[in-house]
């Protein structure tokens, strides 16, 4: 039962696990960057006289047919190969022979590995914002539908005032927006060209790396090679926090929806498919969805943090401590797109109690109506908030239902249209279709 | 020595020590935006028709006395007063009776402290900007400065290849630029009007949001007014994010100068000001100011999980919990900016050792560059990879140390002017000029 | 409004208010603690020939008097001076002259902060100890008042089976047990001696270490002097993890009591000390003390982060970095110590209603009593569990309300004199009284 | 690619992947214990009336073949099956038909998980104190071999006094003493008996909860039923603060090891299987293990924040979040377990360099001897404290290099016979015998 075993583990190969790890399953998710990694740093090497023309044709040719094993599902990381950067560079060999080996030239597996990520990082990250932006528009959606649909609102978990389901699903479609900006900001970070830098201290090798950038649709380079280096981690981090921020979005979302499915509040039902029952109670349906979406959320929430453990008071320069970030990050973007769809899934098919405010428990959302209705009487404001208190308390107390709320975010107006125009504004920054062409460009 | 003593601690006194808490004291870095606050609010309430032109003339007035006594550091949060707010009415209500009374009208102190909170946040995210620009622009000078000095490049704290104090400085300049990517999506965040959203659930009066949102210098509504309130903590959130992001790149090179310094490195000098000595050793000089910047900002990264432990489950709508996020985020701008200027101070004094490679330990720097010498000479990588190991191995390894990178951001080619154009394109999504224009002119 | 002016601040003032930070209000807290480490040490010094025994007499009339004037708060540490170590050193040898500095030797002000903290956090969690005991029994005597008022027991958050205030208050009382375990470990952790490491290496003197252990209560020594200064953070980490454990238990009650108080479940009603108005809706009492609670523990269980974030990869050795530890502990025993005040406040006179299983709601509840009936009358129980699961879809389910639950720690047996018990054997082995027998020794 | 494909995955496919995760995987750990629970659960019931003695028979016989089936690995939990508890269920029902299911009476499988939990969590605690006592065993050892090889002694990484690896082995060494309080004190509270409690409100059958305790080695029960279920998380958290605290031991000792292995520092040599080299650098040897030694004990650092992530602000009551828990407890055992066997290999073979301080540069660890020698040719301490720093400011400082440390711990005398003793006495708290009979017993 224990993981070594002594007498039958070599220790080489107990060495081997420990510091292996899982990090050829990490790879996996890097392979197709790793080629596309390949041929641009290829084109780059023929421009400048370090490979000749019909080596880079070679090579590309390899690299293509590579590239579709792997979105075939092909790829495989070999026993006794130490990682994805190596299983290219080797099938390579095998078929080019020591062409294979040239495309080496001016790189170490440090920017290599960093360049992978980078391109890994940005394509989930896109990923990550459509499913965010397909959440939003089923809440705008969800939002408009229920405009009319009254709810209690709370403070202090204290009945407060009159709220909508309109305001609720518009709240968390708005609160999206905000994230976005974050997801934004992880893009631009993931969007930047560490290749060429080396271990960290560049090359001496004449090599061009803003054709680098340009043929891999970076924004930008990381122009220092110690930055260049030192931004590991750091996007990881930024990454993760986008993460995180979305995840308290949903996991607060998934915590109303736990409690307006208790039978104390009973605001909203679930679809049979997102409850459970229970083995010995026959009554059950628990919302077993909505608590593992928050679970779930509430753990990507933690990420950051890891990072900084791991990250926290290494000096400069490249340390192994850094491949323990693939772990981190990469099973997060799973994760994360996962919670995303079943949150849609479930606020698609969430189905709202009409009439809430009917029952007389909720008559007190209304006194600040019957205290405003005094005011407009010609009550002074004081005056008319300790006649209502008495008349609470006295049992007199007559809730005037009629809302009209007329200002922007209201319950009676609530701009979901300026709020989709604010969505709109935060994905025109993402300009995927520049990378998306180099991307195609490059595989052409 | 117990803070309740119960004989001499009426209950009421207790459980208002321990509601108020510190909350007075963070009330006070709330101050000048309540009173900006109040004046758009009042503008706002005239303009559809809730107060006469005389009332917001002599409120107006009002308000920029009560604005130049906070500037002048005479305005005092009163024994018994709960809050700012509350201070601020009272002394409106001292001068002009019913009219103070009437600012209130439409809004809750939960949308008054949360535009408060926006201002706040605001207005420090662009000293915090403003500062690390500064910082900047000091590591560029300092880069160019000592572009020829050259530094024991370091992986795995083992001696790998040559790098230089100009590329050591100018990666931290290049980290800052990531970083104020943060602080510009920070900013962006606080930079969105909440004022109108009362207790979370609006106002049945016909408040013009956009209003308020123009007179405040804010880029946009947070229209809904539920997410309004949500906003609350992810704001918070969000810049305790952008300073830990900034606290990370400024502990590490805080790291880099305690290990330069010790005598073990000693790449660096630090001014007489920046040490202190030992009651019993002779001969210490500690880099204390050093070890206590990577201290401090080493828990500021720990700031953005404190707020999550706060706010994590908790459902929608206003608690108490989140006063408490006051004294999370109001010392951290304080501590962000002192570290910010001491780091200033600390790198613009440390002295850098020339000559430092000329130290025979350094010669193995060079071995790549002794393996490219020999592939120039036609010697096969791997052949010469291996015979160099071996010329090491038997003690006949001569260094080369003529270094000749030239691709961007490589030892020989810092390309700081590029760095620089990042930077300045980072600060000009700021606008800060719109901001200041929007304040001057409610306290015109 | 700056911190740093640079035109009014000097560089020397400047760097001194960034090192020198809190720590002298942290001190404060220390100055007890460094009189009986300097009367221990002393004694110790003179046992073996450092000091003459009539140096003794004077140190140990003058250490005590200092003593007297902190109880009755008036020391300070004066302006320029450094720290309570030097401060107190500084009014020995104003008295006496030479014999003052005397007592430094064989120490250094790392083994002095060291054992301060030490005893300062020795007492206070002795204080922690004595006021989680006294919640603690407050909780088993209102778990056996309400041992017959049944309340409706969740899982998932919704209606599962009958529980009571009994079980609830008696739950909590439980985990005060194992939390106990908690606080006796930190407890142990900081009572061994470092005294005598000197400044993380010992001292050549001929110190007598066991007797400074012994004079001061010790259990045991830091035995080595490495060890010893790696115990710092350690021993931090440890009292404020124990500080954690008891916030989660406290912040999950305070949570249930602010959902409980909702009028969705109206479960309890808290005193009006306890609830607060609002200034726009009549007819508001929110729990801000319950949430407060919840916001403060929830804080609280982010300091050993904190900790491991100031820590976390710094080589062996001291570091001027663990100056800030003592903001991190100090200020959160006041903390937890208040909270379990309040806590026991509250707790004392929350009001629980009555009867409240009679509302038709909690039918439910019964569900698994209805199933047993029919398997007590033969139906095999899938038969049974199907048959109530029909009749509750049908609404012909009728809940048989009688409960008879008779094992250990059940409804109907709630085993609070054998909780009593594991409490008492927690208790037991703290040993306070040797400690304090030892403390009342040295100031004789 | 995507993980969700709509067109191939049905809904209920997705929401099975969704709620299950990586449960099953989980649940694999707790499969002999599982049983345990069974055939102690089994005998009470009989014991009780509630099953008959050849019933009982029948069903011990069954789960010890199980029990077998899981020692030689061929226990699965089939598709379709939700857990282990209904695979052992099913197996138990297909082989004995209707006395199969008996065994579920009076139990929920929230209890049934809890009592699962607490005795794979006791039992990998058992190991991994029984490791940290094997690492304790070398590091005394080596402590004891290294007592004459002198070190550098650093304080702020500068060169303070002199030091031995003799001080260096054992303190990590009594490191380890105080972090064996921290696992006894998880060892405790996973000793507690959950079984009982049901769904968290216990049972109507008349179950004898103290008869379950004893047959499975438990030290005690959680008596109350709310708390036993509230144990869930408490429990955890406890074990992983036990890895944490042992984690930060060993990751503060692998940073000295990455430094000390440093060429600047060179202390130590690694032997070539923990170190590898460089694919562009001949001269390379990384010290990678100690590197990835270092991570990933600072990641496990982080997983207590992870719990309480999940766990704040969660009301009482069993929530299905609680199911993730256990994806973060069990690979942290094996994490901890890998770390402690390579920490224990690295240690071993670990060569330290001799005569270390024959360096001139380390001339200045001994002017405090040098200031101790003046003091005894009857120079007062200031003045030869002043003196000193003058001979080294003029370079005429000589360093007298005998050591003559006497007291308790110090560099002449290392107490590691008196530290083993602290060790025996944690271990001896342990107890663990009585905890292997009472399962041997069981499965007699």
């Amino acid at each position: 039962m224990k993981l070594w075993q002594k007498e039958t583990t070599s220790i080489s190969e107990k060495i081997e696990k420990f510091t292996v790890g899982r990090d050829r399953e990490m790879d996996l998710y890097l392979a197709p960057y790793d080629v596309l990694g390949n041929i641009a740093h290829a084109k780059m090497l023929e421009s400048v006289g370090l490979l000749k023309r019909d080596e880079l044709t070679a090579l590309e040719a390899e690299l293509k047919i590579i590239y579709l094993e792997i979105l075939q599902g092909k790829f495989q990381i070999e026993d006794g190969v130490e990682d994805v950067h190596s299983q290219v560079e080797l099938m390579l060999t095998r078929k080019l022979g020591d062409v294979g080996k040239k495309i080496h030239s001016g790189r170490s597996r440090n920017d290599q590995v960093l360049v992978d990520m980078k391109l890994f990082t940005r394509s989930r990250l896109e990923e990550v914002a459509l499913a965010s932006r397909k959440l939003f528009d089923l809440l705008v959606k969800r939002s408009n539908q229920h405009k009319n649909d009254l709810l209690p609102g709370y403070t202090h978990l204290q009945i407060a005032m009159p709220s909508s389901f309109g305001l609720w699903f518009g709240a968390y479609g708005e609160a999206l927006v905000d994230d976005m900006a974050m997801i934004q900001t992880a893009y631009k970070l993931s969007n930047k060209n560490p290749l060429g830098s080396g271990a960290g201290y560049g090359s001496s090798f004449p090599l061009n790396r803003t054709m680098t950038t340009e043929l891999l649709g970076f924004e930008a380079l990381h122009y220092n090679v110690v930055y260049a280096q030192m931004s590991r981690g750091k996007t990881e981090q930024t990454a993760l926090t986008a993460i995180a921020a979305l995840s308290s979005t949903i996991s607060r979302m998934a915590m109303d929806v736990c409690l307006y499915n208790s039978q104390n509040f009973a605001f909203v039902t679930l679809p049979d498919d997102l409850t459970t029952g229970s083995s010995i109670m026959p009554h059950k349906k628990n919302p077993d969805v909505a608590e593992l979406l928050r679970a779930k959320t509430n753990r990507l929430k933690a990420l950051p943090t890891e990072i900084t453990m791991v990250m926290s008071n290494l000096p400069s320069g490249y340390h192994r401590d850094m491949q323990l970030l693939k772990e981190l990050l990469m099973p997060a973007f799973d994760e994360i797109l996962d919670c995303l769809d079943i949150a849609h899934f479930m606020l698609e098919h969430l189905e709202v109690k009409p009439d809430l405010l009917v029952d007389k428990k909720y008559d007190l959302l209304f006194s600040v109506e019957r205290v405003n209705e005094l005011v407009v009487q010609g009550v002074p404001f004081r005056d008319a908030y300790r006649q209502v208190g008495k008349e609470i308390n006295e049992g007199t107390y007559q809730a005037s239902r009629t809302l009209n709320h007329t200002h922007e975010g209201s319950i009676g107006n609530l701009c979901n249209d300026q709020i989709t125009e604010l969505m709109n504004a935060e994905m025109a920054r993402f300009k995927f279709e520049k990378v998306h062409t180099a991307v195609e460009n490059l595989l052409k």
